[in-house]
């Protein structure tokens, strides 16, 4: 019982233990928000750690949540903050939801509404898929008089909620319309997250409160696909010839990286520089336990010894 | 087994069973919207109805889950349909929002953040409590930019959502904030249901919408005040000398209306004018029955020949 108990926590990460994880991982999958940046800002130590890693030969991969850009405005954002990374690098949750629907065989007629970011509509179109709404919905009112009435398009078949801040009433009557009224209309999540550092100053309400409203309407359930969904997976062991075991994620939420890393057979490394305290991983009631954890990415800068 | 699964079916309103219901009960509670009124519709036949029931001296008191409105505020609405209702008549569940935090309590130096309409605000003024947000914020918005920062009110002591066509992120932020940072903030909701007859054309979002995304970025449960919990029935029978028994609950909806009546002990009686189908009353998913069911609340008129 004991043996078991002390098998299951998880590890402060240390001079002793760094070395057997740094040597069996092959690829190390990085969360972004609360691993590599707060909003806008990079966290200390950051580009020097990646740079170690690469220089080691280690494979980098950024699996992030965040649906509001796509995979080239995420490789934009690191340029932005001095730091060099291949769109191939990178898998968002607006990627996987379009993936999502290439790997479905989504009917060539049919059309998506998004409630989210630009960044959905543009991995959709890059995906061949025609959709419509986000921020061109923004500014829509709904004045509930009488006569009042949204006519919504009958070939939707797919409805993709991810991160809104421009979320209205407009939107979420058309989206329930489309999933209610559709025949095989999907109510696809790009992720379920509460809350996240939309800025560095404070966290924000996440996906999660935009797909709970439309759950909240149509009282259906979406697909997820972003983490801790390991549907990203397949994509990413397609183009990483890396097997999972071999993997570590690294990550700031318990209940999206850690999960999605377990979930898929990774190692899991927590860092509490994002929304994760140690006392929250400590807490009984928690019952997500990583292999690891440490205060922030560059302390692997540190044990290196580099 | 046969009997017994007799028993449970509702029964269509005939002029067989009508004169045991109508014998029997002392006061009917009508739910409003698709009972009464499809958005500023009058149902046909309704005020005709209602007068008899008044004429041969049965109680009526109408129980509606729209927040939207103050009690007097709907006492104006039936006057404007042309059907003569007190206030003292009238549970609306932005009522008994402000009834949930007087029977319990609520500090007066605590105040309260509103997601839904003015009603809301009304009601809790009458109550002595002091409330803001609603419809004062329905035109903030948010620009995420780096220093973007929502300060929130640290006495807010309970944040109650109900339907708002004018929900935005800063209101989604806004009541995160409150119910996630102040010790004990209660998260109340006037009621959870997933769409409404808001206009006579087509059905949209409830509350259950916004109680659902903030149930999604708090990761919190609500205190629920409307039906189907029976809060309101404790105020309802102090006024109404009459025990529960003889009650009879009509309204559209078989998981609010039919559950708060079935919760209360109360007859029930469905009525197909609103959201829900024969069809789906007789769907085998259907685990709520009512005792009975007909098309709309005039069959009573001519049922009782009058």
């Amino acid at each position: 019982m004991i043996l078991n108990s002390c098998s299951m926590s998880p590890q402060p990460l240390s001079p002793h233990n760094f070395r057997d994880l740094f040597d069996s991982v092959e690829a190390f999958l990085f969360d972004c928000d609360g691993v590599i940046w707060k909003g806008d800002e990079l966290i200390d130590g950051v580009p020097q750690t990646l740079d170690m890693l690469r220089a080691k030969g280690k494979k980098l991969v950024f699996v992030t949540n965040n649906s509001w850009k796509s995979r080239s405005q995420y490789a934009d954002k690191f340029r932005s903050l001095g730091i060099s990374v291949s769109q191939d690098e990178i898998f968002s949750s607006s990627f996987a939801a379009a993936m999502y629907l290439k790997v479905n065989n989504f009917p060539s007629q049919n059309k998506v509404y998004v409630i989210g970011g630009e960044g959905i509509l543009e991995e959709l179109q890059l995906a061949g898929i025609t959709a419509f709404g986000g921020p061109d919905d923004a500014n829509k009112t709904i004045d509930l008089k009488q006569n009042c009435f949204v006519e919504h398009d009958k070939s939707v078949g797919a409805v993709v909620v991810g991160i809104d801040p421009n979320i209205n009433y407009y939107k979420l009557q058309y989206g329930t319309l489309c999933i209610r009224e559709n025949p095989g209309c999907l109510f696809i999540a790009t992720n379920r997250d509460a809350v996240g550092h939309m800025t560095a100053l404070q966290e924000w309400p996440g996906a999660g409160c935009m797909v709970a409203a439309i759950c909240g309407s149509t009282q259906k359930e979406p697909v997820v696909v972003g983490k801790p969904s390991t549907f990203m997976m397949e994509f990413l062991l397609k183009k990483f010839n890396v097997s999972c075991s071999k993997m570590c994620m690294v990550g700031d939420r318990l209940d999206t990286d850690i999960l999605f890393g377990q979930n898929a057979g990774c190692k899991t490394l927590l860092v509490l520089s994002g929304c994760t305290t140690q006392s929250a991983l400590q807490d009984p009631s928690n019952n997500i336990q990583p292999d690891y954890y440490t205060s922030k990415i560059s302390d692997m800068l540190d044990l290196s010894g580099a």
